[in-house]
């Protein structure tokens, strides 16, 4: 099959279409338009088999997951979803696969309103880079500096699951039925928080997702914003299947360094919290209050049923 | 060493920054903005090795390449050049390697006043995505559907020398000194033909950028805007090396097919010819006319010394 083929068959004029894009796929480049006052906000993460996600991952997985830490690092600027550019690196034109991919890809452009506006297939290592971009109002973007001390500090959703589906595919953990399945889907199918970047840009001071581990990315956020931090784990929101886990160490661990969770973690000042809450009871989301920031730059206490929790993991390293 | 330690080392802050980025390397997105009456152009192009790019081809060839691919499909659109994202899949953390692909991009960002916002770096088999954005005037930018019929048929600089200087690489042909040079200088060094794509805004009707050979790359305007065309080959420009091979066919062979130029084919109407050749001469630019198109859709006659000339050869296949 020729590149072209490919591209028209799964890709042109497929899914959803915007009205700011003026000219898509089929050019040198695409055409688009960003509204006034409007910032425009661009991330982009590269996917490759074997390192991101394991050897013969469903099509659909791979798909939703490379679009889902684009989306999350974009819900982590306050920002919403516009355009993407694909790169997909295929070993060979597997048009089977490629059927699942492209409809895994169509299904979150639908549902985020995004638009595919280009990219490039090559012959290669099966790898998968996209770029994402969305919009912001001028001057309200999340940013990691913006953080102050007496912030408190908030996560959505649960943490640690999707490095125990991870490990449960791997066979380094061991859980059956409902658990097991809501773990793997995490990991396979992350959630990125769009909707509650949005709602945070008038409330929240910092934010970044937990794409490395909690304290990886909490750890950012302090350099940036030359704060240090006092978590309470016994706060640290826990699924049922990770609650399910015998060994209790082990789970904090998950909760604390695994990667690939795409919540957002974020900082809202005293005043705020109000709004806060009103805001997530209004919209229907989650998120829970882990600890506070204080004036101690770099400085990260951990407690734990009211004493001192001493961790030595770390996030994910990659080299 | 840890991918925050490269970007810091190798990317952040280093090279030509630009006013309107508001934010760029560190956050989960960069910040830009788009300033008003322009419409944004976004192209997106992988180089794998060993696909691409020949394995142990020196670093900053790599990054000259992946660039310059880039920068190419913005000319032919007729963009000026603003920002890049680059993601980086290395098999791992080269410091030398790292130190010539960093300053072989920062050369090019410097020399057309694009920043690097951001990317991303990862472990895996080397392969470099470049997404390249620009700036085009509202309802300015050059397309591949606007040719029409009586139009001339235009190309930059001279043609086939990339193909030519990866066979040389290759030892599949056989040059030296000076010719040899020039050629795979061609093949690793090419030059986008960004301030003519910019100056052919309001001259020409339709433009793309040669990346598959003559024949593909004119087979997209002519499928695109139903024209048909005559090209002359007496005219194709060809380079002093190319025009020292021996072989005549071989070197025909070359300028119609062989990928990686980098030239600007563009068409322009009559009416427009007079103002073309007063800017080329005003910006010391060089275009050459091999042909005219007509209205028998996606037809295309070849003539040599008068006579019809059959070509079975065909542009780059992708898979």
């Amino acid at each position: 099959m020729k590149e072209f083929t490919l591209i028209d068959t799964f890709f042109k004029e497929k899914g959803y279409q915007r009205k700011d894009v003026m000219l898509g796929i089929g050019d040198d480049c695409a055409l688009t338009q960003v509204p006034q006052g409007q910032w425009l906000a661009t991330t982009t993460d590269t996917l490759v088999e074997g390192v991101h996600f394991l050897p013969d991952s469903p099509a659909r997985a791979v798909a939703h997951k490379a679009m889902a830490v684009n989306l999350s690092d974009l819900a982590a600027m306050g920002a919403d979803p516009c355009w993407i550019n694909l790169s997909l690196s295929l070993p060979n034109a597997d048009e089977a696969w490629l059927g699942e991919f492209s409809a895994g890809l169509r299904e979150l452009c639908e549902y985020y309103s995004v638009q595919l506006i280009g990219g490039d297939t090559v012959r290669g290592p099966l790898s998968i880079t996209i770029t994402a971009q969305g919009f912001v109002p001028e001057n309200q973007a999340l940013t990691r500096k913006g953080a102050r001390p007496g912030d408190f500090v908030f996560v959505t959703g649960t943490l640690g699951d999707a490095g125990l589906g991870l490990d449960l595919l791997l066979g380094k953990a061991n859980l059956s039925g409902k658990d097991r399945q809501f773990a793997i889907d995490r990991h396979r199918f992350p959630t990125p928080r769009v909707s509650t970047g949005a709602m945070l840009r008038r409330i929240a001071h910092a934010c970044i997702d937990i794409s490395d581990g909690l304290l990886a990315d909490l750890g950012h956020i302090l350099k940036q914003s030359h704060c240090g931090a006092t978590l309470d784990l016994d706060k640290l929101p826990l699924s049922a299947a990770m609650q399910s886990l015998n060994d209790r160490e082990k789970a904090l661990e998950y909760a604390l360094s695994a990667g690939d969770d795409y919540e957002l973690l974020f900082t809202v000042s005293e005043e705020q919290k109000g709004n806060l809450d009103t805001v997530l009871a209004n919209y229907n989301l989650k998120a829970t209050c882990i600890g506070q920031l204080n004036g101690q730059a770099g400085k990260l206490d951990l407690r734990l049923h009211g004493e001192a929790y001493s961790f030595q993991g770390q996030g994910y390293q990659h080299f």
